[in-house]
């Protein structure tokens, strides 16, 4: 009989992420990789369904990721925005001329019935992309932000006020109607399940959606394959994104630390950026383990680097409850 | 007490209607025209509500038609196109990258509940055109078409099929549920109407669904307003789209004749090309009075021409049951 493809389950959101799994599908076999992306913060607009960070995270692993701007498509053009504007559209979420053909597809695709499992295996298909990555669940689930400017949905609060309102709490609506998604779940069930690797997202928008599908967070304690987190808090700050500002309002220390303390007794193994060296005790006194390296993503080898890193420390620690 | 300006109205389907729309734009003030457009050819794509006619007529007007393929905007790009080619969407269909931006609009506002006239002039002033262009009805019209290869829905037909399949007849799905249009009605039954202009487009599948809405060709037939046309067959040809083939396959001769006997007594005069000057005692001996001039609008200046053309004959002949 022959022994079972090891499989690791990467937890994503979009850019930091994204760029993790891109080195993991290149050190991983397809079967032995599964990436699940956060959905929480997609949304309706402009009668197109949007889904900011499996697209991301699609981008990135077909390498035609807008670089520069750190989502989207390269090359992109910008048409219909700005004759969108010209009508007095709705034109405060930049949509680009490429990437309104995969909102459109999917769109269509779900008003057929399909479910957006089956949906993002098309559109990796189409664009070559040999990776398995599925969204958390099937179902709509929409994070809410409440703020000082009241309750805002994820993408006002991210995008249309680029994150200036401050955060006292959030929810992910319809969370507790969400089914986690089969592969997933068969994943995380699997003997043959190595590690499960929380990518550098944001803890609290991007990986707490993921956690919180109902089910998700007693198969990661139930699980004897060990889970660690990569710090999205690199020297205090998040590389992108509102993270560290939302650590500060919802009165946090802005550290990795914190992010450590955060998932608490969900993960065996934490890795920090070289900067946050000194922190390295303090998380492995709250019964962590705790790896120090380079964790900042530039090049493709960084990537390929940290996902080598994730896998080897993840197979040295061994799993909660074992 | 002030002598109400006259008022005449157009009927239109694309892009012949759209030339003399602009004609008459120009030599008429806003309170003069109303010029009403064909909506049967309407239809949901991409989940995009998309309005052929009433979009051609906008961009002509708005001075951003795209001359060299005769629908669509000027300097249009089709990166939305080739990504959707690449996703393995539907693309038969052309949508500019601008253009997407008139149908996502419009697609919005009628989700929101907005009626079809009301988003009309919203896009018509936001592209700055004070030209007042309604849609025959504010309902959803389908015109299908009874082809060799079946039963298919206009665009079809038009687009995908590029009017290749033999045509037998047509339908106008849910005209018996139009309304027409309250400013269409109001005009003509304005006593300031001066003249209905039937445009030069098809007179199967652009011209006969406006007739059809309930109440048109009896409001029509009530005027006392001269109703002319002017013949889009040209030479026993149509200079664009399959009016001359579809004359040919519903048994009729390629001819201006047979749309002026098409049109039969709901009009007073008709408008024939110079080329078929040998046709204009022909036509008269159906009792129909006919003017022949270079009907070809080429230049900006032919459509100012032929609009000034069509209104002075208009003023010379008696309306019917005068």
């Amino acid at each position: 009989m022959v022994s079972k493809a090891k499989k690791i389950v990467a937890l994503s959101g979009g850019v930091g992420g994204a760029k993790l799994a891109v080195g993991l599908a290149e050190v991983l076999t397809q079967d032995e990789l599964l990436i699940v992306a956060n959905t929480a913060d997609d949304f309706t607009h402009l009668g197109l369904r949007i889904c900011p960070d499996l697209d991301t995270v699609m981008y990135n692993l077909a390498g035609i990721q807008n670089t520069q701007q750190g989502w989207g498509i390269e090359g992109e053009t910008w048409q219909f925005m700005q004759q969108l504007g010209k009508l007095d559209g709705e034109d405060w979420f930049l949509l680009g001329d490429k990437d309104l053909a995969t909102h459109t597809v999917r769109t269509q695709l779900l008003a057929q019935g399909e479910n957006l499992t089956d949906i993002t295996a098309k559109l990796f298909k189409q664009l070559g992309v040999a990776v398995n990555v599925v969204p958390m669940c099937n179902q709509s689930v929409s994070t809410q932000m409440q703020t000082d400017e009241g309750t805002l949905a994820f993408q006002d609060y991210f995008v249309r006020r680029r994150c200036v309102p401050v955060v006292s709490s959030y929810q992910f609506s319809d969370i507790e109607l969400a089914t986690i998604q089969p592969d997933f779940a068969a994943a995380l069930a699997d003997e043959a399940l190595a590690a499960v690797i929380i990518c550098p997202s944001n803890p609290f928008v991007s990986v707490e959606p993921i956690l919180s599908v109902p089910g998700v967070r007693e198969a990661l304690k139930k699980t004897t394959a060990p889970v660690i987190a990569v710090s999205p808090i690199i020297g205090g700050q998040a590389l992108k994104g509102p993270a560290a500002k939302m650590m500060n309002e919802l009165g946090m220390p802005q550290s990795a630390t914190a992010v450590a303390q955060h998932y608490g007794d969900l993960i065996d193994g934490f890795v920090i950026d070289s900067v946050d060296a000194d922190l390295q005790a303090e998380i492995e006194a709250l019964g962590v383990a705790c790896i120090v390296t380079q964790s900042i993503m530039k090049t493709q080898q960084d990537k390929i680097d940290l996902a080598n890193i994730c896998i080897d420390f993840a197979a040295n620690i061994k799993g909660h409850r074992v």
